[in-house]
């Protein structure tokens, strides 16, 4: 699913990883920080995608809120377990979106 | 490979996608695009993954290196495929990344 994000000024922070080969636990507490990133204050959404290099972009209301969720205990000890365990190499992007544009075939052919 | 991005500030395009089933010519034109980006004036890297939804990141120096990738004519002329033939839904996101952190295994351990 494409995220539903409001129209923009909005944030995006992009997470790019290479992994390693350990995938035990992996999609478990991928799926669980999702969840919980869900339940956050000032989440607006999140789209991710893996093939070798895998990408999670979330979506937030503003700068607080992704230093909120950056601090949540559960998913700082899910940071820590993707240095020891998971990742080879990441890097995380905090961006403002100032813009954006959307196709949508349906509504392309209903007007 | 993650993109050897420099210090921010600078600008992140997030391509997000849901494909329709035709696949016909299009790793073939996906491919000519990203080596046609590398070349345009402002280009910094490119990140991309598909698992279902594709998420395409590049990066590039400020807006109007944007804006004349987004003029490119023989990106128009695939954006213009992509809309009549390929996708179902997609969105672009311009972003100003405004800060950057990276993990790697081999320097963490280096150090």
């Amino acid at each position: 699913m494409l995220a539903l994000t409001p129209t923009p000024p909005y944030y995006a922070v992009i997470f790019s990883s290479l992994k390693n080969s350990a995938d035990e636990g992996y999609a478990e507490m991928a799926e669980k920080m999702e969840k919980l990133a869900e339940r956050q204050a000032g989440y607006l959404g999140i789209e991710s995608a893996r093939s070798g290099l895998g990408i999670t972009v979330s979506y937030w209301k503003d700068l607080p809120s992704i230093q909120r969720w950056r601090e949540n205990t559960e998913h700082v000890l899910a940071q820590q377990m993707g240095i020891t365990k998971f990742y080879e190499q990441y890097v995380v992007r905090v961006c403002l979106v100032e813009r954006e544009y959307r196709f949508n075939r349906s509504s392309a052919y209903d007007k």
